[in-house]
């Protein structure tokens, strides 16, 4: 093992999505489209056992599976620029990330496209996402046509570059959504979806964001009232998919009043280091 | 028109290829792998004709096609860290860079997808390349597993970083190659896919370009001799598809003795600036 090898991995907020469950792990996954961010997640291993992000002890079951998929024993240490749960894909980037790094430091001699259905399979399997990797993988703003990891999923994006600014007020459970009953916020995924592939535009997917997250029923009364000061200060904000976060183009919160972390659209997507 | 638009394609060496011509330019391309680089192409628009590439007046089919692609008459003016017509995908960098520019600065709203599929069949009507386009819209170290543009095309990728250095001793022209016989090139190239996909490593990139270059029969003297001496000096190098250019991992070129120029493998693809 290589204890210098790195990896980063995109933060993502999603906007909007659908969810398409399967008994193939590698098939199961989400349409939708979201936003790869600049603050993302770097991830390193240790000799050891265990997953420290910045500094704190976490279970994560993704990793964990990513872990035993590569045969491998280690520490997954992470830093990371966003907080866990609130909807930045900060599982995923973990998740991708030790598939990266593992890939590196133990010469296992597998590619991007099989690292990332190793690392959305683990997702998918462990409840806590269904989308994030695949496009953490690609970066810029992504849209995923069809759900799955390669060869099944299909990916596009918007050509779009800027500031993103973001704000968290508390965490939403990916997992308690995505076991309920997700018929009325699929319907209203697909809808923004077909708008988004009707005209791809950094404007349709806030605007179709917005729309779906009201839809979806998904909308906190403090995500409201935070995405409606946004617009009427008149910028773009939507609720990052799934956490209670805002997150709004150029200087969208700030204008509107709001302290607000900031960073930009990320142009590459995870990387070694 | 939004003079202040300006897009960076990375430049991109192909280590070795096979041809697939097809009537549909948009499935037309080639199979094979490389690396994207660091140094690239700056592009953006004024009013006016014409290409300038670093002040000099040239003349590009390609970018000319994804004008017409577009509707749009302008100046295409690209800053290049790379020479044209020595193998480091510059006609494609300006072909690609020049859509997504005409795209956001005359609100086309096209996709990525959908830019990168115009500026891939403009090269390949143009003859002047079959799979740069592809791989500079992805970035990293590309596999074209597929010939051809988004949705035909199929794309991999190791996971790889690290310096890149180079040298030119002189052009090839990639139209008199790929206008000529490319049987045999194309059987070794397939050889190359086959061992590179059973071993996804860039250690395998740069032995199977070496491989392929001797046997496709694209060596020149000047590019064998500096091949065989990097390797005496321990490095890993190999030629660039189609110029007289060699490419080298490290300090392999340096290490040699040669004055090389260097950068990095580019972790993001194409983008908007």
């Amino acid at each position: 093992m290589t204890e210098s090898v790195r990896a980063f991995v995109p933060g993502h907020v999603t906007g909007f999505f659908s969810a398409h469950p399967d008994d193939d792990p590698t098939r199961a996954g989400s349409r939708g489209a979201g936003v790869a961010l600049t603050d993302g997640v770097t991830v390193a291993l240790e000799e050891g056992s265990g997953i420290a992000v910045d500094g704190e002890e976490v279970a994560l079951e993704a990793v964990d599976r990513v872990l035993d998929a590569l045969r491998v024993e280690a520490r997954v240490v992470a830093e990371s620029d966003l907080p866990l749960g609130a909807g930045f894909g900060v599982s995923g980037a973990l998740a991708l990330g030790t598939a990266l790094v593992v890939n590196e430091a133990f010469d296992r001699g597998l590619s991007e496209n099989e690292l990332v259905t190793i690392a959305h399979g683990a997702e998918v399997q462990a409840g806590s996402g269904l989308g994030d990797v695949v496009a953490q993988a690609r970066g810029g703003v992504p849209i995923r046509l069809e759900p799955g990891a390669p060869p099944h999923g299909a990916l596009d994006g918007i050509p779009a570059r800027g500031r993103v600014e973001y704000a968290t007020f508390g965490e939403l459970s990916t997992e308690a959504v995505l076991s309920g009953d997700t018929g009325e916020l699929t319907a209203a995924g697909g809808r923004a979806l077909s708008s988004l592939v009707a005209e791809p535009t950094l404007e349709t997917v806030m605007f179709a964001s917005r729309r779906f997250a009201r839809e979806a029923g998904l909308l906190t009364p403090t995500v409201h009232d935070v995405v409606t000061d946004v617009s009427a200060a008149g910028g773009e904000a939507s609720m990052a998919m799934l956490g209670e976060t805002v997150f709004a183009l150029g200087t969208g919160l700030t204008d509107a009043g709001y302290d607000a972390d900031h960073c930009a659209i990320s142009a590459a997507g995870a990387h070694l280091l």
